[in-house]
């Protein structure tokens, strides 16, 4: 395990790098990489992004001016904001057993690299990044646009409970760089696709609701996405939308993800513990943010979920 | 006008203080309030805050202990985040033409103070309370709770256009005392009431869309309100909502206060200017934001809103 400062040093003495960036690439993965490579070219040199083949409409504007060329054979290999090498995407798998250096913030961060820089405090992949190239060099404008991106969506525009007092104090070395952060606001955390908009009118629509109304479980169905046509970035992140409905503190969302094969996730209060809930269906996760997959009918499936919960919740009433 | 020093130093001059907040107190004014009582008591003063009798729910846990007793006469009168005199809540009137020193962010402030301090720079009041306080000694959490709540408010939790690097280092400095923001967050950013969430659905699931997708028309019809029984609290700032739809650069919000009469509000993005299509209507505002109020049944008031937008952009389409 290497300090934030060997960090530093070990990629001030290296060339001609691939950065490699994790499966559904993320805000986080996608600003600590491009910010990462901004920062080392700007030491002169050689740096890019391994293509990664699942960006969207979002994310990939940040990355493409970094991806690789077709070809490029790298001397050395640094994986940003990726806690296993199970996250790697299929062309960066011929890379796994020869990553440099692997930086990350997942408490679940596997050491895969051989040096790794871990600090799970940090909101961001993001918050490291900014340290490690605030130590090689001046932050520009150019390094602290992504880095804002990487930071403020892995904490919600500073809304989740891993935003800390170092979190603003990036956020504000970042802004006075320049940046104009409107337009990464306005694009993440402030606009929604009609189809999504649709989905989640449906959803609350539907929703039903249990145990003195303090649990709410909303489904997602395959004839739902199809009766919008939603495609799957529309769907994501679906399972937050219960836990912000007022008086709720176990929020049960059922997506299906072929017939009759339900994927539930489960955000819970203190109240409930959200792994044990899940554990006795085969799933686990946290203790306010769990998931299981159960197959069989909407109905049953539903009933196994509320069985479960009543058993983690003595007084639970239907 | 004073300096933030001036300010300061009038404060610490002061003894038995009467805070005044505005009409529908928000978030700013409620927190810079309580943080300053709390900042004022921290140097042996008497200090306390006009009684409002518009708190809600979520802002009057942050007030009430420091509301004045009954028959409390104050030597000196400070408000804060008050435009103008208009902005008082009707038993604040009585001091109207006696505040001593009026303290507030807003660029039509009124100077309506003996002594005045405006920074229209400021994302919120708070953020010039938190000045004030760190002239007049330690910022405690005490003080800092509020403040939180004070600036987190008025910038849409750091994600509205007016939040400044400054805005990120204050609340930075606040968090660092030690105060839990997570409960402030998940009550001010992460909670919708059901009725909400309901009005929400039935409007986005009515809306129209004209002019390629680009305009939005939602309303919040009466009998929408009656529908769900929603309150007012339930109905804040809904015209946020059209604001959020992908492709979507003038969303046009209607609501029927009184049988037949609209208020609409428009929010647009730079290809359409909200005040000129408002102001066709007898309404006024900024580019980005404006409002007017129409006197018509629902079509026709709506087809006046959609002439005059057409009138706005040349190439307009039904």
């Amino acid at each position: 395990m290497r300090t934030i400062a060997g960090t530093a040093g070990l990629l001030r003495s290296y060339d001609n790098i691939l950065i490699l960036t994790h499966l559904r690439p993320d805000g986080d993965t996608v600003g600590s990489a491009a910010a990462l490579c901004a920062g080392l070219r700007a030491l002169g040199k050689t740096v890019f992004l391994l293509p990664n083949p699942e960006l969207t409409e979002i994310t990939a504007p940040y990355f493409q001016p970094y991806a690789a060329p077709e070809g490029f054979q790298p001397q050395r290999v640094v994986s940003v904001d990726i806690a296993t090498t199970n996250l790697f995407p299929e062309n960066a798998m011929p890379y796994a057993d020869r990553v440099d250096l692997a930086i990350d913030h997942h408490p679940s961060f596997e050491r895969f690299g051989r040096d790794n820089y871990v600090r799970p405090s940090a909101a961001a992949t993001g918050e490291i990044i900014y340290d490690i190239l605030a130590r090689l060099g001046p932050v520009t404008a150019e390094m602290a646009l992504p880095l804002y991106v990487a930071i403020s969506t892995d904490c919600g525009c500073f809304a989740y409970s891993n935003t800390t007092a170092y979190t603003h104090a990036v956020a504000a070395a970042l802004i006075q760089t320049g940046i104009d952060v409107q337009v990464v606001n306005k694009r993440f955390f402030r606009t929604k696709s009609r189809k999504r908009l649709a989905l989640e009118a449906a959803m609350l629509g539907a929703a039903e609701y249990h145990d003195g109304e303090r649990v709410a479980v909303l489904a997602v169905p395959l004839a739902l996405m199809e009766r919008f046509q939603a495609a799957e970035s529309d769907a994501e992140d679906l399972s937050a939308l219960g836990g912000q409905i007022q008086g709720v503190d176990c929020a049960v969302t059922m997506r299906e993800l072929r017939p009759d094969v339900w994927k539930f996730s489960v955000r819970a209060g203190p109240r409930v513990n959200a792994t044990e809930v899940c554990a006795r269906l085969g799933g686990g996760g946290h203790a306010a943010a769990a998931g299981c997959t159960v197959e069989a009918p909407f109905e049953d499936a539903k009933r196994r979920m509320l069985d479960s919960i009543a058993q983690a919740v003595p007084d639970f009433t239907l």
